[in-house]
């Protein structure tokens, strides 16, 4: 009987569930076994089969919920991407220095990782195989640009080093944060999200801002330079 | 005859290899080629025909040469673990400071991804599904923890910041280095090893490097510090 009644809350609670709805999964809980699958086998060496047998379902009960494998792909891209838009919006609309802005899309971004790293992490590995993987691509190198143009933005501002091409510093930084998927595993003893981006903001910002010993802070920063970086910078 | 001499020259130079010798390909050609579809394909994803194939030439062609698939990727792995290994002996034999090891560690290891970069790209996706990625893996492990001991003796030394755990910083740091493989792409017009190593140190560096002002040089260190980071910090 409580295997029964466990059984039905399951299966009402999937119902409960926007738009497309089956017992067992719906399209979320579907889409972040397929993610890992991805994952682990490769998107390309991952078939429908595959999935199904994961899933434990039939592959029609997939098919209820996407067209085929490349609409997962799409939904899970999409979910990592759209994230990290969310911030680059975010961080525009915010104003300031271009600087703080940059240090404000860095920890938005650690945050996006930190949230979604198997479909950051599935993002991070895609190399244009499939149409839907050079749509993605397309949308990294727009997001790729934002982060490039602030940086040189920052460093006509006279906040960040010259000695480094921009190009090569914007590269580094995303090189940085990126690396987080290969071994961040959020858990009870890892650092949190917002530990974490303290660290990458403190190394990279350190490295990337102009010191200046003894001097006022800039009059064209409002309020004081509350970012964590600096904040913990000694 | 210019084609019958050509083919002569390449069979002879061939022949010339150390040990296994076949006109064509020697080991160290095939081996090349193996590492880029393994890059392009993935290692699982790629079997002996598909090598025959890109390689224009039999697969007993191939089993002249090495046993196995398997043998190819060993070989592969261990260019670029081979390749870390030195520069970290090089680096523990040369003494001074553990900040200035730690830096030499970081711009040779630099040298090392962008002088054997399909090898080092292969090592960073290397999941452990073969035996020989495992082994592969256990020996990255092994570099990864000579950089975290060298990362906190310099912290113990009070020449990193504090604030960061140092095995945090320790994978912040290769990290950085690693996800070169991302988009370095050595080139007419890209940026040498050694330029390159000169940003990521500037770049890690200076966020590490705990900022002495006014302040003589440790008296512990010996010869003044010329590597670049320090040089190139303004």
């Amino acid at each position: 009987m409580a295997h029964g009644q466990a059984g039905t809350g399951q299966s009402a609670s999937a119902q409960a569930a926007p738009r497309r709805g089956r017992p067992g999964y719906d399209l979320e809980s579907l889409l972040a076994v397929a993610v890992t699958v991805f994952n682990e086998r490769g998107y390309d060496g991952t078939s429908m089969e595959d999935l199904a047998r994961r899933l434990g379902i039939s592959k029609s009960s997939i098919y209820y919920h996407v067209e085929s494998k490349e609409e997962l792909l799409a939904l899970a891209l999409d979910r990592a991407l759209n994230g990290l838009f969310a911030v680059a919006g975010e961080v525009t609309a915010s104003g300031g220095p271009a600087i703080q802005r940059l240090e404000r899309l860095v920890r938005g971004s650690v945050g996006v990782l930190a949230d979604r790293l198997p479909y950051v992490t599935l993002l991070l590995r895609a190399r244009g195989n499939t149409r839907t993987e050079r749509r993605a691509l397309a949308r990294r190198r727009e997001f790729d640009q934002i982060v490039a143009d602030l940086v040189a933005e920052a460093e006509q501002d006279g906040e960040i080093r010259p000695d480094v091409d921009p190009a090569v510093t914007a590269r580094l930084l995303f090189g940085l944060v990126n690396s987080l998927v290969e071994w961040y595993r959020p858990g009870r003893r890892a650092a949190s999200a917002s530990e974490l981006a303290d660290a990458v903001c403190a190394v990279a910002f350190d490295g990337l801002r102009i010191r200046r010993v003894s001097r006022a802070e800039s009059p064209r920063t409002g309020p004081p330079a509350t970012d964590s970086a600096r904040a913990s910078a000694f």
